[in-house]
């Protein structure tokens, strides 16, 4: 059952493991069967590595395995060479030294999305740290459980991997390496630079997301016919989990608490000017600072923006924007896309803008710079409306 | 040069105008030349009405004309039967009152995109409010001046008409029969529910995607490399253009300012929060009522969230999604949705995200409720690998 097959099968790698053809040494004991576990355990039972699952809930664990995420553990089972704990931040720091205490061999890391927490509580409990790496896979979904377990979940995405000062350096390479086997780009960062990277680049953006969606709850309904793409794509992840949000939040507090204060100190900024506009006797009688205020805040806004590096490492205002109008009907945004192809032109983004209720939509495909104008062409010459 | 052609050419409707095949009637005067104003010249063009463009900006008035917005005015040009002021928020009032002086025959609609403080305006001035009805297209774009027009920048959106007590029933027509001839969909509205409307819908989210971008600026150059599809969604309307985002929250300062104290307050209890837990002696001595704050926030985000409609005009979730992984070569997502239209089914909203400089993508597909299942077999019959 765990034997993997191929070329590199059978070749000997320390006490309890085989090198796969990947190079993760198993057997693997993944901890917590949730989306995040459960996808670990397919990409790696794909490779050919044993997995042994484990979860405090019954019908987790046994879903994940029915899913083909891995096995359940056997009384003859030979110790895992590396543990993956994948439980929610707030017990992620607990597991974790259980883990290291129950297997005194293994390497052991999670992916939790905050690091220093876990640190924490580990040195706090006085685990062996020679054994431990942290790390955190930049991805995800809005849904939760194995069943949205996928094996190509992290294929292409970032993995932060956090390495201590005490960590062996035979540690680290073995959970850089899972992380190259499930298809990830390892990142090498420490605890605070991470927990005060995803503070900002994750976690304010959900709270703001959320704190937008909140306020149309008691919208008029008239209010929520004009909603356009701009509150679509601002709230989309505020359909994100509370419970899951909340131990998030709390165990990267310290990190998340300067940019909601600043995000705070801004935003009363603004309610300030916008009150002084509202008790100026006219519009002739605003005061500019007032104004100066809101128009510093929205320039802000996009001198941060244009630092969110492309897919190509550029900025992603470099590419060039094609618009162009497709009929609501089946198979169409497949012609507009095989005419792209067809011309020798490589789609670097794509997004569809619906109206609600009405029967066309608006194509926005980015090219890279220099090609916009060779598409237009193109699209144009086959009878493409092409508006902008 | 301004006589249309077809079967309705030449049919009397009033002393200066034209029944056109589409209904509005010429000549229409464009008052600033911009995206909007432009949009609506090259709209009304290909309708075959006569329009007269005129902007205080020489350059661009030319830039329009020569795009096919419009001609100039000429000395023996009969007077306009509507006149449409596209003019910054700020402006819009003292501009329309000017219009409804000079041409004392003429309907006066403008397109800024707050009403209350232009009507006011208007009031305060003694214009003659019989002829005057407000408006406001639900379109726009990161890009603006007249090359960013395109004369579909109105198909299928909604456009909100404010008549007043004022308005004469023939104000209303025109200005509804504007924007059905421009192929857009006319929402009644009054001009303080439009404004509170928009303070949510669109003003709101404006500011809380600048405020998020704006911590972008001085974010380790890590954090960036970090950047996903949630900080991209939610940032995308900060690149918005900061004098047009000053005026629009000037002009609508007291519809914004509630929406944004309440967002403050919210964000102040979550910070206060967040300090209940930084201040905890350790993770088991968090108070419950600061977890609850954080989760009451994610909740009722889910809530606001849930109530937008989607393209049919149920709530968006009921879309299935059926998530693929596509290579990042030309034509292999034309050749995907060619997959897609080739079952019969129609695609209702698609996403792709990239992973920054990999070679593949995850396309998200959202089809009608109960399609999703077909739609999976349908494409692994194909060969692709279906992610969930």
């Amino acid at each position: 059952m765990t034997a993997p097959s191929g070329p590199e099968a059978g070749r000997a790698h320390g006490p309890s493991g085989l090198q796969t053809p990947a190079g993760t040494v198993g057997p693997v004991r993944v901890v917590g069967t949730g989306l995040l576990g459960a996808s670990v355990g397919l990409a790696l039972r794909a490779l050919g590595v044993d997995v042994v699952l484990h979860d405090p809930s019954r019908v987790t664990v046994l879903l994940a395995r029915d899913l083909g995420a891995g096995r359940l553990p056997e009384p003859s089972d030979p110790p895992p060479a590396l543990v993956v704990v994948a439980a929610p931040p707030d017990v992620t720091g607990d597991v974790v030294a259980a883990e290291l205490a129950a297997y005194p061999d293994a390497v052991v890391t999670d992916v939790a999305s905050v690091k220093g927490a876990v640190l924490a509580a580990l040195t706090a409990a006085g685990a062996d740290l020679t054994r431990y790496v942290g790390s955190h896979p930049m991805a995800g979904s809005e849904r939760s459980g194995p069943t949205a377990a996928r094996p190509d979940l992290f294929v292409g995405r970032p993995w932060v991997v956090v390495g201590t000062e005490a960590s062996s350096p035979e540690a680290v390479l073995a959970v850089r390496t899972l992380v190259t086997d499930l298809g990830a780009t390892p990142v090498m960062l420490d605890a605070r630079v991470h927990d005060e990277a995803v503070a900002v680049v994750s976690h304010l953006p959900q709270v703001a997301s959320s704190l937008v969606a909140a306020r149309l709850r008691d919208a008029d309904p008239a209010a929520l016919d004009l909603a356009g793409q701009g509150l679509r794509d601002v709230t989309r992840i505020a359909a994100g989990d509370p419970a899951l949000w909340t131990s998030i939040l709390a165990a990267n507090a310290r990190a998340v608490l300067p940019a909601l204060r600043a995000t705070r100190d801004d935003l009363d900024g603004l309610v300030q000017a916008l009150e002084q506009v509202v008790e100026a006797t006219g519009p002739h009688a605003v005061p500019g600072g007032a104004l100066g205020t809101l128009a510093a805040a929205v320039a802000a806004g996009n001198a941060g923006v244009a630092r969110i590096p492309g897919k190509h490492g550029g900025a992603r205002r470099a590419y060039d924007v094609v618009t162009v109008l497709v009929p609501d009907q089946p198979g169409e945004l497949a012609r507009l896309l095989g005419d792209v192809g067809a011309a020798g032109i490589n789609l670097e983004e794509l997004s569809l803008e619906h109206a609600p209720r009405q029967p066309v939509g608006l194509a926005s495909i980015a090219v890279l710079p220099g090609l916009g104008t060779t598409l237009e062409a193109e699209l144009t010459g086959r009878g493409w409306t092409v508006a902008g």
